[in-house]
């Protein structure tokens, strides 16, 4: 921790906040500098210390050095993390991709979009029982017999799925069906929901927040590592921003940026990130040309009768398109698309 | 709702959306213009319509005409709601101030706080026991004992209390200790709280969430309307903006544009909106000039070391401050402060 | 400038650090943290080092603690600037209140609106000759003769006045018929037009940019005040985020900071930051509530039939409702409004 | 335009907007819905109509549905442009790069650069001796001299130069030496600078603004289009959003939204859009695989000791990678590296 004192503060200022450091339990190192002094803090560091130091007379700032996020960080945990999902690995080589309606409908709606998905390449099937919507007059999806069919299509067609949880009281009940637990943008900081999924043992798949930073992200990721969940993985959405063309703005940059600072592997969702059909192949492939491990998109047989998200959803034929343009990128990466087990 | 087709869309696909406008029960108005066609679609509407066409050959866009709230918009209820709490109206004449610690620490803390604020004429008492951390390492709050400490302090001196509830599975238990429950900026969009706070009967306040849109806050909003709680106020908190310099943008702006199109109060926090002690009382002002019913403060006896968001409290001399500037501005604006029961 | 170091950065590294910084003639102070090293770094900084510093190999981040504006910072010049225009001063005790049409139109629309809002007690009349326009199809303004009218209607009516120059080439046109120069939001970092104006020694109003940070405005008020005018103004115009409700969101508590870290008058226009008429009194209140030195807004005799920005201008009959409605909220602030000369 | 009456709108105010409609000589079409009136006009609808309605009494909002832009659509001008600079064509089924230093500094620097960057692939050379800088203290280019070396190194090596103009006083000076006029990010609606470079007859590459919608971005092209110049492209290069880890956010979907809306030939800039070296490959990627028709990227010989934007600046060797890197991205997306000339 650093702090900046203001220019012309006082001998019995900068002295104040030094009897401050050190009745902290920590050590101050001075540095007189051509127009104020700075004083470094050594020692062990939490964020409250902040705002304590920043009321002090002749303080001007206080600037936090140390990352505030341990478990996530590529620094305290310099290789990859795998996660497995049945025989899919997600955070190495190969390239995961997730797809399926936005939510469960009906058993046909779901058996036809996992068949055609699964024979175009797809590996982990997609689908909400529960939907987060943000007018209490939509549909909020089927709930628990939404969770059955998704349990019933994955026997009959052979794919692992992946559906969202929305409270901490439901978690018990969707992990008993689901292979990964998705925790929704909205509930990005939901504390008690990332607790639960973090006990429940479960992959899980972390969604950003509309508006959080990559260090918030973060920090949320560290609900989840703090229970000893260590198959996490963290997916961005887009974000948002003052641009009204797109749903959301997909953060690309996100991409390489957890790469970079985090051992998580990351998941690209050009889906909402968009929220229209015909943008989804270009982002999916910039994604997956960006470092991404995989990308999760929605796919509906008819998206102009969808009970959600119809028009950021591709049609099969949009899908097959997908993975046909996905596959020859992911080998100029030197990567290639998971396989179905 | 309004379809406007694409320039040179074909006749053929006019007809095809006309003929599913129909098959939805619903009535089309053709509008030639000069460079495209566009159609008035009229019958009883919902959001999900939009994607469904949007779709469709020949649509270029879909533009929704109705808003999508109804019970907290001032055109379905004209009048102002009073909120009432103890012996305190909400959304009158009068203008109330909500202060206290950010976080309940200690008894001490809190009582000596109670009766600073109450003495500089706040009218009802604020304190966290159960606290949204970004970090999972730093305080969340003293739970339980933090709620027994609000309650005893309110015999004690004789204020009604607000305080936070985050978790569905809590707010039975909040419920039994608090006069208003709080439902966060984080968790503006954690709709099963958002339901259980309704179910409540308590007098609720809703914070806006970060990067939450109007409409999106009066659709949070609905979900604890629907529920038959008409106790409701709302609580412009600051939004996300790319500024650095204040830690949230306070949104002032929100203030007359909610008194405009709904009918619930509107408080102000310029603690959390500002996230600095010394822009808390020129915003409180400016909040209270704009038409809000009231505000909410972070008060400390010691700032410098409170074990949360000490940046932004006001010790209990600049509390008096704000409270004697806040008179004549209140008063000018024709209104006063409300006086403790 | 603070150095800080990776986690587990090298002795090397670190000596590579301590090398460089002492051929650029600066000296290294070493702080060993718990988890790193970090390295302030003391001398005559300028920005450019923080980019040359962070390649170096072993650096995590570069800090820069000297606020990079000096002639606009209150620690370098703690005294309150005072504008003074015609018989009017802005800074001081009193508060102006600019008004008039967003674009001159005709010499009838111009003359009345000036009677008007001089009659209702504004002091300073604004219009805009040279007009921004987002698209080439639109009104841009009348252009030189515009200026010929605004010269015209001073005389006649007495009010000192204020219009904006968009181009370097035009200020010394504009200069010779104006008051006071306006630098509009677009051309905040038109860097050879600040110089311009800087010359002209005329009083000059800078806008905050859209998406500029108040760091940034502070910058661009640099280049102004390095050419010797110390004539300034700020003006917050409102910036832009992701709320779509209002035109932009006026960032109020850019009124606060400005007077905390800068000795500049500041002005804020609820005209253009809200783009709603009936937004423009509640915000201008709490403008003056929040500490402004003085208001800008504009008054069209029609609004419905203003060739420019209608939507957002008060008529006659408004702009004496915020007259009426400013004055005792300047005087519960200890202001005044200031009186036409 | 669609005018959407209030709930509850009278009779009388209905007529009053038809009536308003035909005296301005547009036609009405009235929609009677379940809650509310919408009025349909059709006719010659220019943008200031808008604000006119938005005053008449009962009307809650007014809709513009056509375009503001043509010139730049893609409707009016369904065939791609190409853009001709050179032996060199952008916007066909090449990709461009365009590499060089932020800032001409001397001739070794650039001569040495221009060969690095044309023997491993490039084929427009960038360099800036005209520089926009926040501050006025920091470096701003080698101005005359700067185009002076560029034309040099042109000669000497043989790649066609970009180079930034900033004022409309210098876009003759600087047309006559530079092949492609760059106008930057903080001019995009420098409203007098692009119509100079519009008259200039030289290809221009437009940047958009740090906020601007993509709307505007077209907006702004019209004007230089306006001109009759057609041999224009845009430029992605980042907007400002909340997150701060990144310099700018660059927004890669801002890439397949301009290749349907628009005609013009589309470019990113991951280098000022991201600001960290170690970002520039994968957003270049991501950018081509999104269906960028080139990148423009900072190349140093010593990037720690680049006078302007060193840290987000490629070494040689770094950028050899990018080009071995993007070589197969973009035959995935069956298109190929431009050669140069």
């Amino acid at each position: 921790m650093i702090i900046v004192m203001r220019v012309g503060s006082s001998d019995k200022e900068i002295a104040g906040v030094v009897a401050r450091i050190e009745s902290a339990g920590l050590k101050a190192h001075l540095s007189q500098g051509v127009e104020r002094t700075i004083i470094g803090v050594v020692g062990q560091i939490y964020p409250e210390l902040r705002d304590r130091f920043e009321m002090l007379p002749g303080v001007d700032e206080v600037i936090l050095v140390s990352k505030p996020y341990k478990l996530s960080s590529r620094e305290f945990h310099p290789l990859d993390t795998i996660v497995k999902v049945g025989g899919v690995t997600i955070g190495g080589k190969e390239i995961v991709v997730m797809a399926g309606p936005c939510a469960v409908e009906t058993e046909q709606q779901l058996l036809e979009t996992a068949k055609a998905v699964k024979a175009a390449g797809a590996t982990i099937l997609r689908g909400g029982a529960f939907k987060p919507s943000t007018s209490p007059y939509h549909f909020r999806g089927l709930g628990e017999p939404g969770l059955e069919l998704l349990a019933q299509v994955r026997r009959e067609v052979g794919l692992p799925i992946i559906t969202e949880v929305m409270s901490p009281v439901e978690v018990e009940l969707v992990a008993s069906y689901t292979d990964v637990l998705q925790v929704g943008a909205r509930n990005m900081q939901n504390f008690s929901l990332l607790v639960e999924v973090g006990k429940s043992g479960k992959p899980v798949m972390l969604k950003r927040g509309f508006s959080a930073t990559v260090e918030e992200w973060l920090l949320a990721a560290e609900y989840i590592l703090a229970q000893g969940n260590d198959q996490l993985m963290l997916c961005e959405r887009g974000i948002r921003t003052f641009e009204t063309y797109t749903r959301n703005t997909l953060d690309i940059s996100a991409i390489p940026v957890i790469e970079k600072v985090s051992h998580l592997p990351i998941i690209a969702d050009p889906s909402h990130g968009t929220g229209k059909w015909y943008l989804v192949i270009p982002m999916a492939l910039a994604a997956v040309a960006a470092g991404a491990d995989g990308i999760m998109v929605e796919v509906h047989p008819h998206p102009d009768a969808a009970l959600k998200d119809g028009a950021q959803s591709l049609t099969f034929e949009n899908f097959q398109m997908l993975m046909s343009q996905l596959k020859p990128v992911a080998e100029a990466m030197g990567r290639c698309l998971a396989s179905p087990s």
